[in-house]
């Protein structure tokens, strides 16, 4: 029932005028980049997969509906043996990706492909957005750790456990949430907070009982009272004290407040004049990729960011633009009849048609060149050299040669049944990061990156020319 | 399971150092207003109620917890019977509240009140959040109403529906998403998608079909191929062909894409002169309380604001950035000993002991005078002038007289026991849009809004004083 309103009167219109078995085609493809950033990172297709298998309207919900005194019973009838009939096509999650085109499209009835809409969005776009930030953060901090913890701070309880799921597929190594490690196995780390040092007579009474408690690799949080008189030398003092003397060096301190460049270089010393070189710096504190990157070129001693609200909410770019259009409809003789929607606003103008994706790679350097939008049959040859063209711009041409052109599309539904077998949270952050060392540096610059080719083909333009024209305002 | 790692870590050290049953308070309270603005209204109480309610550990989670290999079977076994035991003390939903004062105060053994932190900030940060956002919106909109459908871009699905019950609290009219309207009896309501129109032959059929089917004040999307040249006029067409001949003459039409405030006064025009001035113009796009303020101002014709994803995120402040923070412990003797925390950022220390709040009410104007931070059995009487100070600019007194003195905070649990009854949400939404009213008009500016006095009482200063001194940088 996580469903706009508008599917419900919609699909029993689609009932009432005969037409909820037409097949349609719906393509979710966004329109913005999140921090007018060179990509993004698909993520969020698990969960619709859960969804459209376990769709259905119990009694309760079609009493809700009966309420409402707007539908027909021939209609509540239908939702009441609801089942997903149709084809679905998706890019695998972690595959980095562009404006403009489909990261998942949707063959099936009217009825059925109109009421499944809101969740696909919400799934898509929640997780996506979260994988682009989190690859973010990933990539300023240069192969340092990051760790997602945001719990708190996220936009609800799903927010936060598929948040930290997310955040894992784009390159954090682990999360403060345990419900996503208990779910999807993403590794749940932490600490301790500073109520567990106010809790006890001195800051050092409370680091000795968690090392004790806690020796294997403890994290001491050192900002409760004041960092550099009172928590990095208590530290110290309980490292030395117990951990030592039990064997173990693995060990770190967690600063949260204050100035983390400052701060990290001097404790970074005390650590080290005090013979804990293997002790390391854990940082959190309002992080984004932007501190980050400033805090390493200040060369800050940080080992670990923990990063929270800003990475759970993409705090500076907090929204996801998918979308879902009608793309094509059967016609009665069985064709598939391409559909567009125009607009006043130019970048809301849809591209038509039951497309495929193609995203071609050079085989030289392995990196990936352009994608290119193709009508669903088509085929390109990657043995021959292939023109590629940009659709605003038709005279800007580009000729590939010795490249590898691969589809980004897979099918996940077939007739209702999934056919598609989702890899494990580990493979999917796998691929992820190797999918985005296969871009070009530009086109990963954060500032006023190279925009990534998105071409149609000659085909699939000829045919969106001609309903512009058929639409002509 | 949705919880910190570090609440177990801790929890089960409280349990092996024995303190777990050691009565500890916490104070939720929040730092900075969203949008720089001069309130916030509390939202998320009810969902913390079913949480506590209802939290327990089954079998599976203390497997998982097992795994992990550091937690005593003695804590395993004590989670397996949890039960909250606490008390917990709050602001209704819907209240104005304001930086620095607890809206939730925690009372309960260590153990019990570092497992339920988590969800208790996450639902009173998310909620919050969205009522604040909303009630921006709707107070911009100047008495037209304000409808969310922001549903497909939430993050995640409690995103959808809890923030589409906060922004019912803060002022919206209704919904998009059903499930709110099936949970909470929130309006849910819906027009139709572009693809309903592509779904027939021509605009002016489906307009046609959508019309037959709800004559009951249908709304038609007039933009999926041309606002002026085709929408509004196939509208007006089937409003007459269809609606006026059933005697039926409440109809609306919805403006998605274009410039808003051009559009309606266009399309307020032809509707009036085709006769059509009882229908209404509904707008979305890209909406915020920014947007709207400056459509009013140009005398936009727009009855109804759809608002989508700039509410259901809070897109540009999408952070709530309520803590809960240790404030005293009782000692073995049964006595309340306040606690601090300090920080190197002033703004991170805490406001120490178990408190109470007061707000104080001019009687004259009716209006709200002030927010008082006491020691919880202090005692204000309202029948006598009564002095209140800044405690950050202890010169800077005020006299209240003739004034009306309201506890802020109520009882929710006791000894583990939920004695509130959550009012309904039409009663919730009620009492935030009178509490709303109680305001100042310069509190509630957009830009630069007068800073609300939140002070600190005599006594209570002092114990901050003390405990800061001790705790000297």
């Amino acid at each position: 029932m996580l469903c706009d309103f508008y599917e419900f009167s919609m699909a029993n219109g689609y009932l009432k005028n005969g037409m909820h078995e037409r097949n349609v085609y719906f393509d979710v493809f966004f329109r913005k980049l999140p921090d007018n950033g060179g990509f993004a990172i698909a993520a969020g297709l698990e969960q619709v997969i859960e969804y459209i298998k376990d769709l259905h309207f119990d009694a309760e919900d079609l009493d809700y509906l009966r309420s409402k005194g707007i539908f027909d019973e021939a209609f509540l009838d239908y939702l009441k043996s609801f089942k997903f009939s149709g084809d679905i096509y998706a890019v695998p999650e972690g595959t980095p990706v562009f404006p403009y085109e489909p990261v998942l499209t949707v063959k099936a009835p009217a009825i059925q492909a109109q009421l499944i809409e809101t969740f696909v969005l919400l799934s898509l776009n929640h997780q996506s957005l979260i994988a682009t930030k989190a690859n973010r953060i990933v990539r300023a901090a240069q192969g340092r750790a990051v760790v997602e913890f945001g719990s708190r701070r996220a936009q609800g309880a799903s927010g936060a456990v598929y948040g930290a799921r997310a955040a894992f597929i784009g390159g954090c190594k682990g999360t403060a949430c345990t419900l996503t490690d208990e779910l999807f196995g993403v590794p749940a780390s932490g600490t301790m907070a500073h109520s567990w040092i106010q809790m006890f007579d001195s800051e050092y009474e409370a680091f000795k009982a968690f090392v004790e408690l806690y020796p294997d690799n403890p994290t001491l949080l050192v900002d409760t009272y004041n960092t550099l008189k009172s928590g990095i030398p208590n530290a110290i003092k309980v490292f030395k004290d117990v951990l030592l003397p039990m064997g173990k060096t693995e060990c770190a301190i967690r600063l949260d407040s204050g100035d983390i460049s400052y701060l990290s270089k001097k404790a970074r010393k005390m650590l080290d004049d005090a013979g804990l070189t293997e002790c390391k710096i854990t940082a959190s504190n309002a992080l984004d990729e932007k501190l980050i990157r400033d805090l390493m070129m200040q060369g800050a001693q940080v080992d670990t960011f923990g990063v929270g609200e800003r990475l759970i909410t993409s705090q500076s770019s907090p929204v996801f633009d998918g979308v879902y259009k009608l793309v094509a409809v059967e016609n009665s003789a069985g064709d598939i009849e391409p559909k567009i929607k125009v607009s006043e606003n130019t970048a809301k103008i849809t591209n038509p048609h039951f497309k495929k994706v193609y995203r071609y790679y050079d085989n030289e350097s392995g990196k990936a060149l352009a994608d290119e939008l193709c009508v669903y049959d088509e085929v390109v040859d990657d043995s021959k050299n292939h023109l590629i063209f940009d659709p605003n711009a038709t005279w800007k041409t580009k000729e590939l040669y010795d490249f590898t052109a691969r589809e980004l599309l897979v099918p996940v539904f077939r007739g209702g049944e999934c056919i598609y077998q989702s890899p494990s949270i580990d493979e999917i952050a796998a691929y992820c990061a190797n999918q985005v060392d296969l871009l070009w540096d530009e086109v990963k610059r954060f500032e006023n990156p190279h925009k990534y080719y998105v071409d149609l083909s000659q085909r699939l333009y000829e045919i969106k020319s001609i309903l512009l024209n058929v639409h002509k305002m």
